[in-house]
């Protein structure tokens, strides 16, 4: 109820920090205080911004109780992977950590080779989750999206909360938006379709620049059918989404949060590699122009 | 030694059977003497067409270790991972299992932001690696390609014997060919491509149809350069291809080998779906020409 | 004056109707009259709905001419081509014909090497255009997108008045939008994105549905900002866009105007191929349901 | 006869060069005599090197009446249109200009909605064309490619004596190779490809770099199947290749021209930009050594 609640807001898809090449547990501390300032409804540590795919299982393991141990809102924790049974143990160990539900992915590397497969496959992961499951849709890195069709027929499933769709194609959101019941939580992952996705009836954001500015996003959330809203779209998100989008979505929010001063380091992780000189820059820059039009 | 002298010929990607959803080990032993019969001249378990990401680890560990005894030839196992920890994890699991060499792929889900990502991943891995490494280029299941400057950027490094190149694309094998030393194995691994690719100099071949047909892959390597080399292709290889392609082909080489006898059953793991009852008769039809040609 | 009035509204893109293999005017003007009862507020003929690329240089001015002639609203001609001087002679074809603005497209076939090179080909078109120009983005056909950049520089010339977006991502609209000065006009030609494109600022839309269901397109414009234009794009546009793009446009579009009973025949030139039988009942259906809406 | 016999050898698709934004004829002469004294076997005026979707109608006349007048070897023009009824008058102008044959393309811009679409528009371009016809397949440029089931189907018709193909994907070429009669002739369109496509049976190649180095491709066609056709692919037309795809092609072919000494400027139009500096020097640097390998 109060995970249903809190993903009716904006959720962070959280940076895992690193120092020396292990995880920065005070610096991963650091950031959720930083959410919380900002007022961030939900957390999702271990996704595609959380460098999730070059974590151990004990490092997911860690990163999760942590996050569970500092945090005042739900958590949702990452747990995809390539196979139902070590998605079903990811998804284990998320809910031995204490996370609130978990996400999960299409199938990467195997595409399916028939529609049914990926609904299989989903099926067979939810038959077994120990906890509530969000689907998370990115067919930039699985290589392929989870149909419409494959959605509504999962829908069905008593533990499936809703889907968070990274696409980028408000046409394939709205399609989900529409084929799914109210009580199917719509949440739009692709930063700058935010505040068009909520004119159209998402019920939330799960948005990695959350993890820069907060502040920002909760405010456009709240007045997204304003012409308040539609400025901050204009003139911080985008702006700052694009700016990112030129790098690597994870180490570009590492670079935005250490020019914020939340974390000590952007180190990434291969094969991701840090953010150059003139690119810290740019993403400085289009942080304090970000951070202006919140100070109107 | 006994490796670099085998990969120089025909190495078959195996399947893994099931049977009621487990490792069916008596199955893996069948295809196994069934490949030796056919005059392979060495096995690669775990890798795409034995579904590798839908295995657990133990089930990788015992995968390599019921191949590695029974194998009269050399061993190289797949050993994949997101990160460089978990790849370097694999590749110890296969060498205590007994294999050779381990096969490793460009990172899948996150793709590098920059050239030098996917570099310093291979470079991480290398420098760790238990065991002498294969590169294995397939962009269609990691969404990257590995790029010809990084293969000559690694190739200096002593423990890495070759590369299996799945894209399909010739000018890029030809390019990496090109760009790396003779004793760097080039080695093809899209069948529609084997004879032109050794015709214009590939050390050998690791294809998936070698699981069906070894002995025809065997002789085709043996006559790439004459005509009967070219009608082999042609005739056989070409067209149990193309059959196997309208599916995926984990479960199209799965339908062939149980059409042949060789394996009790053609089950697969979700994503993937097994062949229907049409394609197991254009599958089973193809295999039959494939088989003709040869005994002329 | 009267053109930049118009375009702030929904401008249709109109099938050309063929009979017997040639250009039935006497359609043509029926849907042209079918439209201004519907209340649309500009036609474009001769556009990608027009089947422009299959029509011959007369028939492209007895097209325009005709729809001149029996037009009550400003018309926007299609005239895109492959190379400067042809597209400038199709302008002129346009003028001479008595259209109000001509639309031009990316170069097609020829991609350019750098980007600067799509810049200098529409500005030298530009500048010895004879009509108003109006961009028109649609990387489907023409195998590459405007870019943004290349929009900035041109809106500086005098006589563009707008661009008609088809790509159907908004990300791209929305960076076009806020790119431009305020008189230069952003016309969403996406159906499906019409309401959340008029959410966030477009000025008008351009969609082949408008062929068929004009007054729904007008009242969604209407009524974009209420709950109304959210159930108009929800419950009538988007399932009819829906049902269409299972087949190509053009056809599908002369289907839905043929099932209204408007014209005769949804004959279509090749590489188009008719509406099958099966289509024809979908798109009937979708129809009968988007009409069903407006009558509420 | 004679048109057959010179499609098996080295056909050369031939620039139009530029001066002061019109055709010079003089350099368009002069690139035929450098063919000629090369030892080219037919000559491809118009075609995607000869930048044809750049040229109006009387230019296109006017470079195939040219390149008739001075040619002691066949004449191929292109006569690629969007429209049957242009493409028709297209072979209709290159039949006046005294044209042997007419190279076609896929329709671009209109991509079809179903196989047959396509099929039916070459059979209605075949049917009423004044001249023997190549079916020319270059997906990059057309957004399609023609399937090998429609090539196998248009190949009955009397008047397709056969096919290029500038894909790049050796499977689709020896695909419509095996799926057609032996007398259909298939033409290897992508230069890194030629000596790979004769080894396995190729009749000829029509290749862009046969207008720079034209004894180069002619000696590779005569040695395909000797080590020294593979030296030459690998040491001369590779690189060359390679230097080249890093521009487009038709600008890349222009520089190495000027840089050979055969042409005055490397002018194209727009969207094409002329290569700059830095590329020009690599152009260079790749044809000199190129020609090394020949005076070896």
């Amino acid at each position: 109820m109060a995970l249903r609640n809190a993903l009716q807001g904006i959720t962070c898809p959280m940076v895992t920090p690193f120092d020396d090449g292990s995880v920065d547990e005070s610096a991963l501390v650091d950031v959720l205080a930083h959410l919380q300032d900002g007022g961030i409804d939900a957390v999702f540590p271990c996704g595609t911004t959380g460098e999730y795919p070059s974590l151990t299982a004990d490092e997911h393991r860690h990163v999760v109780e942590t996050t569970v141990d500092h945090a005042e809102v739900p958590v949702i924790a990452g747990a995809g992977a390539t196979s139902v049974d070590e998605t079903v143990t990811a998804i284990d160990r998320a809910a031995d950590a204490g996370a609130d539900a978990a996400a999960i992915v299409a199938p990467y590397f195997t595409t399916a080779n028939a529609p049914e497969g990926n609904r299989r496959f989903f099926e067979a992961i939810i038959d077994e989750a120990s906890l509530p499951v969000l689907l998370y849709n990115i067919p930039q890195c699985t290589g392929q999206r989870i149909e419409p069709e494959t959605v509504a027929a999962i829908v069905a499933h008593d533990n499936v909360v809703g889907i968070k769709d990274s696409s980028g194609d408000l046409e394939y959101f709205l399609s989900v938006l529409e084929g799914t019941p109210d009580e199917f939580l719509c949440l739009q992952g692709y930063d700058a379709l935010l505040v068009p996705a909520l004119r159209m009836g998402a019920d939330g954001g799960i948005n990695a620049l959350s993890n820069v500015i907060p502040e920002v996003l909760r405010e456009a959330f709240d007045h997204a059918d304003d012409e308040r809203g539609r400025e901050l779209q204009r003139d911080a998100i985008a702006p700052l989404f694009d700016a990112c989008t030129t790098h690597d979505f994870a180490p570009a929010t590492k670079t935005a949060l250490a020019e914020r001063g939340v974390i000590p380091s952007d180190a990434v992780r291969p094969p991701l590699v840090a953010v150059d000189d003139a690119g810290r820059e740019a993403i400085g820059d289009a942080l304090e122009s970000a951070l202006a039009v919140t100070e109107q």
